[in-house]
């Protein structure tokens, strides 16, 4: 699929379709950016009331060009649309970029107007970018086929960043800030509405782009689930950052979303848990979107050891220890030799010579070089962080470049000011020096280079060991949408490895008694019924039975109950104790099914506090999963309790994930809540199960 | 005190002490600047070696000045300052700003040499700014008397934002961004090692300045915690926002803030705390410092109804409503008669007509402008921000401004974009059209209008409803530091109105079980002890005990516990069920007595989920304290649980409050862990009470 995105973004030939012969109208644009850049294929101008257009000759229709184009840019207005990529089909062009908005994103009837450019673009086997987007600049080929006015900057710069995005405005304003930054960009491709070219396929092509090292995107809701995570693994294992702005976090913002490029935003919650999984880097503003996915462009040596941070200001260097712990990188203490080194450059007043190492505003420009170098010689820290508030500093950055043009190890800047620190930026971003306008952004860049060295280590083992925890393949159960029983959900489950408590299915006060006596006392009684799945609220459970008689008693009230919900009967289970953990499975229309873990109890409802993953995970990512569960903290042992079977429980976690994998696409939703861990060496058990499919569509 | 400040900042005449003659130097830049902005006072350069520096005449000491000069700028190096500083105050000259460095903020020596310099100050009065900072610059005046390279910036632009920074560098990077977006400066003063004036009483100054409208903060750590309490009150009765850049969050910052300007920058739960109650916006990037602190500076309406919003691309669209939902900022839908006019206006593929409005890239600059009008006209949004992608847009700009000025609330600008947007963005700043470079920032300062709106009626009613609260005075202990006996602190807790469950303190097994007898079972045994804190992890507690049977032995078994403890005896209480609340009183060193509010059990430790606010509290600041816990919504009643007795937990809280105003500087620590909350109508319960005093300086 990605070969067919490197044909479509350097086609040999463009028609452009609605073309103004009025070259300061809006619909010029590509034509002037085409020509401004030096295109260096043919343009062909299609306007049937203009002979000539820019300097070149205009042809009144498609059919009257003297080749085949390559691509066909389709600027013209909604109506004339479709007539327009029907005679682009009959000619067998291959390629169109439909500009035109009115579509997906409006309405039912812009909606169907849309499939019927779909169907015409299937039926010929066109490649199809848009509707309802900008274009795309291709910036090592000189293609600005674009509406964008980033198209008409001074200057391109080929580089390695890679951009995508659903909405041209804003491909085009990632474009111009990485311009800004000589950030050099190996192409920028806005998708809109996608009834061909997906943000997905997108990454697809920049994974095997050889130009292209890193990747910005700006999206406001995934169409293609399942191909986006494995174009996201792929850029993984290529070794391609991918660093993303998504939108659509609110409810209105997701109601735009769903208007604007017709794109289901999702919940923010599954984005997120995709993001975990593949190691995206999540943004929030443009500023860390260029200068985040700008450096990882660039620089790749990741910052494991430490940071050294060498400052001009006091205030500049809380600023910065503060951000980089934030992220948890560490700024360790430098070496006593660096110190000594330090302390026989260094004036009395600039004292403060530890890791950060504040040298105040008054040293020279050749001193400070010096101690730079100083700095980057320290063999604890393999980067060098140096935030600086001086004006201008032409000369200071110049030096700066030089030691860092010259070190082993990344040398970045922060330089905090405004506008009188332009010109020592400039001088930075010609150089190459990586340079940040705030801290925070330089912590979360160096933190994203971290992580994804890691993840990248982790990503190459990951698949075996997914594979290993789901090779255990279970039977699924007859199709039958709906909830299943208790007694098929656990008959299953124990298959599928996870541990249910003792316990057994009763109807009878006696039987209770019974069974209680036989799985030890204290017992809980619980109604078990398809329509009711929250059993405390309808008083439907009865915890701590001591005797036999508390049980009887017990079941007896319970069985009233019991009536009122067409119960499959009273189930008995010893009482467990040990920290509640909630484990499920949920799906998502974008991202597909997702592992949830949580607090057991109200705190996983009440606090928010869960954390997800999409299936397959790895006993690895299960383990990542505990950690990131705040309340879960309680497992490694707390005020006095010990610590908790955490591998029991992982697993029973992997159980879970293995039923979930072994339903596929059958499984709706699965709750084992809680799951009950013990004290080390106690084991793990599902005390609560809740377990439904779905119809599947047949294929 | 704030008139001191007034003067200062405006001296009639200014000795340069270590002004070179080499006007390259950067010792020059106080001299250059001065002269640049066309100071009105008198300048002395004062310089042994040089007879005339800059045009002025120079002359070789203090002593020998035409006349005693308002202020004496010292600049000269770390070991000559205290004879500059003698001499000054020998000439009785009432203001000095010191630049060097090398004082407290380096080791003990430099604090040593640092109290002697105040010693110097005060025995002559002397006003001083400094040591270890870069000066002042006040705009209106044109006394830009700074070693800050912000000094020589084009033009001074004075306005209505006033400036405080610890660090002078980065005091100067807020004025240089300021300017930069043309938002007017009433005065910037950096304080630096603060021994005379301290950022508290820049605060005083600008809440009492007539051209100061909002003030923006850059410190590391607050020394006077009360007067910065006081002068932030001050700010909100006198209806001036505070933005700050609070420095020194982390472990490795605040080891920085210590040995950089000798601040203690405190526990940052601390200054939140602060923050909160006296509704200072905490922003974390220079941006957001000065595009928030700027807007409210001018803009003071308040968006209480809600945002209306108007874009010209899809994703802008959505990353703006993000961002407002994100504050809590609404977005009603737009009346029906907007509607039909919008519908009138817009062209068919610009559907999106509901809030936000997306109109799409393809309208013409008129139409846009009629497009906006008719958004402001809507009556049920009482703010419109438009957030546009366009790039240059001199015209849009000039049309935005248009309307914005004929408006009868506020319009404001998101402009998504880099470099392209500079110039229509410099139309805005020139217009005094807030312009904000990306949504967040947007969505921050019009969520401080509203919130500071609302704080500042409620300020208004404060003072006397805290009052009320600690009406009941109580007579404090006897001055005996040390943790109280529990029968001391519960003697003391009944008078402050703290609710304790019934109890009685026994030292029998068989006492126990009368006293559980008359309290009713089943009851709850602890130990009693100074030295026992956490009675849990030491096996000094008996739960849910049923008979007396299970009440003496439980006692028994406590009772050798209690033998290792220096016991007091046994505490007999009923259990009581409800939710658990932790509630206790804490010390800062900055800003001295702080109530803190969390969840009880492990929550409130494992998640961090508590919050805080100094002393004295209102009942409505217990009310939100009792909100911002997010794990105490079970209070308002969660699956099927009924809410809880809020009031009475509210007078609880009132009564922890009440205590530790009574104690008041002998507070040292008051814990009372849990207060158990019954249903509503069953009261709130304190079960356990630890009560630490401190010994008290005599004054």
């Amino acid at each position: 699929m990605s070969s067919r995105l490197a044909a479509f973004l350097n086609p040999r030939s463009v028609a452009l379709v609605g073309c103004p012969s009025d070259l300061t109208r809006p619909g010029a644009r590509p034509l002037l950016y085409l020509q401004k850049h030096g295109y260096p294929g043919q343009i062909y101008p299609v306007n049937p009331r203009h002979a000539e257009i820019g300097g070149l000759r205009a042809y009144p229709s498609l059919a009257d060009l003297p080749e085949r184009p390559d691509a066909v840019w389709v600027g013209v207005p909604g109506g004339d649309v479709p007539a327009v990529l029907e005679e682009a089909a009959r000619l067998k062009i291959p390629n169109a970029i439909i500009l035109t908005a009115g579509f997906g994103e409006t309405d039912a009837a812009g909606r169907a107007r849309q499939e019927a450019l779909r169907a015409i673009a299937d039926a010929a086997g066109m490649t199809v970018l848009g509707p309802n987007m900008l274009g795309f600049i291709n910036c090592w080929d000189r293609v600005p086929l674009t509406f964008s006015p980033a198209g008409g900057i001074d200057r391109l710069i080929p580089g390695a960043l890679g951009i995508a995005s659903q909405s041209g405005a804003l491909g085009g304003v990632v474009v111009n800030r990485a311009f800004d930054r000589m950030i050099g960009v190996s192409a920028m491709v806005s998708t809109g509405n996608e009834i061909g070219i997906t943000v997905s396929e997108c990454l697809e092509y920049f994974a095997e782009d050889p130009r292209t090292r890193a990747v910005a995107l700006a999206a406001e809701g995934i169409r293609d689930g399942e191909r986006f995570k494995a174009a996201a693994g792929r850029l993984l294992e290529t070794g391609k950052p991918l660093v993303a702005l998504k939108l659509g976090r609110s409810s209105a913002g997701r109601r735009n979303a769903l208007t604007h490029t017709g794109a289901l935003a999702g919940s923010h919650e599954a984005w997120r848990a995709v993001a975990r999984q593949l190691s995206i880097v999540d943004v929030e503003t443009f500023e860390e979107l260029v200068e985040v996915a700008g450096f990882l462009s660039r620089e790749r040596r990741s910052p494991r050891r430490g940071v050294g941070v060498l400052t001009t200001s006091g205030g500049a260097s809380i600023m910065t220890a503060d951000q980089l712990e934030a992220r948890g990188l560490a700024l360790p203490r430098l070496s006593a030799s660096t110190g000594r080194a330090l302390a026989a450059l260094l004036p009395e007043y600039a004292v403060t010579r530890d890791n950060p190492v504040d040298v105040t505003a008054g040293l020279s420009e050749a001193l400070f070089e010096q101690v730079l170098a100083t700095v980057v010689g320290d063999e604890r820290i393999d980067t060098v962080l140096t935030a600086v508030t001086g004006a201008r500093g032409v000369e200071r950055a110049r030096n700066v470049a030089r030691v860092a043009h010259a070190a082993d190890k990344p040398v970045v800047v922060c330089w905090l000011g405004g506008s009188l620190t332009d010109a020592g930026i400039s001088v930075l971003d010609t150089e190459g020096v990586a340079c940040f306008r705030n801290p925070r952004t330089a912590a979360l860049a160096l933190a994203a280079a971290r992580d994804f060295a890691a993840a990248q280590s982790a990503w190459a083992r990951r698949n075996a060991r997914w594979a290993a925890l789901e090779r255990a393949r279970l039977r699924p159960p007859a199709a039958r949408p709906g909830p299943l029983s208790y007694a098929e959900a656990a008959a299953l489950a124990r298959r599928a490895g996870i541990p249910l408590a003792p316990e057994a299915l009763v109807a009878t006060p006696a039987a209770a008694a019974r069974a209680a006596r036989r799985l030890g006392f204290p017992v809980v009684l619980k109604v078990v019924a398809r329509d009711l799945p929250h059993k405390t609220e309808a008083g439907a459970l009865a915890l701590n039975l001591r005797t036999a008689d508390e049980v009887s008693r017990a079941a007896g009230r319970l069985l009233t109950t019991a009536r009122r919900y067409r119960a499959e009967g009273l189930l008995v289970q010893p009482m467990v104790d040990g920290v509640e953990v909630l484990v499920g499975v949920t799906r998502d229309p974008t991202f597909g099914p997702l592992l949830v873990v949580g607090a057991g109890g109200v705190q996983a409802e009440l606090l928010g506090d869960t954390t997800a993953r999409p299936l397959p995970v790895t006993r690895g990512e299960i383990l990542a999963m505990l950690r990131e569960v705040r309340s879960l903290g309680v497992l490694r042992g707390f005020r006095g309790a010990p610590a908790a079977d955490v591998p029991a429980l992982v697993a029973a976690i992997a159980g879970v994930a293995r039923l979930a994998g072994a339903l596929g696409e059958r499984l709706q939703a699965l709750d084992v809540n809680p799951i009950v861990v013990g004290a080390r060496g106690r084991g793990a058990w599902a005390v609560d199960l809740l377990l439904e499919t779905r119809p599947v569509a047949v294929r």
